[in-house]
């Protein structure tokens, strides 16, 4: 009953990615822990660039500083 | 004080039902633990289901499969 | 599958309170959202009191002064 | 590396108002537990107001109400 | 700079095996979407099996009932 | 209502470092979305070295790496 939470910024994985992410998140606790899929619940957050913070500023912030 | 996270998979709750959840959260933290509801706080998180994964594939695959 | 995180602060619930939560909220989301009790995870987080702030001071703070 | 989750209720944060409040938690982790800010990240998650219960209703419906 | 929680219930892993999960998450998010693994953050949080709920009653009444 | 969980590695903050942590983000939201301190509730979690990993190892392993 594994739950796993990621959370990525927006529009930074296609549906195929995430697809990989749940498959491998899934796999990975079968393999070290001997969890059930069945029961491994996994959600992907994906978070707004400008409600994500580093070293004091948000992504967007920062994208815009280093085009 | 308490806080209450609620994560269910997008499109699955009108206003009323999550009216309903809110509701039943707080009444059953007052009821077992005797909290203020003044001071209950409840959220609910939609995910949508391509990230939501469950036996190692996202809900929109699934249900994709089911039908 | 839906998930729900209780957060309350430690020493609060005895195991019998904890699963009258658990009952609680797996009928809540059965009641109102149709879901399947087997599906259907609750994890509780028993936070201390010096961690947990409100009104700017934490519980322990303000359950000392209080006294 | 520590990580901060800030949640508050949609609408509520201009993109500006979302900076100070990285920069805000940012600067007072560096002050406190001398915490690089390089590896300090910051979430913003913004909740709809269906979404957000305080004394057993939604905020919806209290804003509906106190209007 | 994703960062991803996990929740197990207490006692299932060993130092090593944190270990490993942190490796495999850090290296999946590495391959799946060229993240930098010196930004990921992975962070495990075990939970009392009375603070696990599944199908409306705790692991620890759980694993009492199928002993 | 704002909620704030502050995610540190355990042993880093003293009680009154904790305080300093709860009183700076309440009045952070004060002074930037004119947040209720009342209603803002922050908690602080303290996670083992051996349960956050950066850089695809945990600190424990950092820190004994670096020593």
């Amino acid at each position: 009953m594994p739950y796993v939470n990621i959370k990525i910024t927006q529009d930074e994985a296609t549906p195929e990615q995430k697809a990989l992410l749940i498959r491998g998140v899934t796999d990975l606790l079968a393999d070290v822990l001997d969890k059930n899929p069945a029961t491994t619940v996994v959600t992907i957050d994906e978070v707004e660039t400008d409600n994500w913070g580093i070293n004091g500023e948000s992504v967007t912030a920062r994208r815009t500083r280093e085009r």
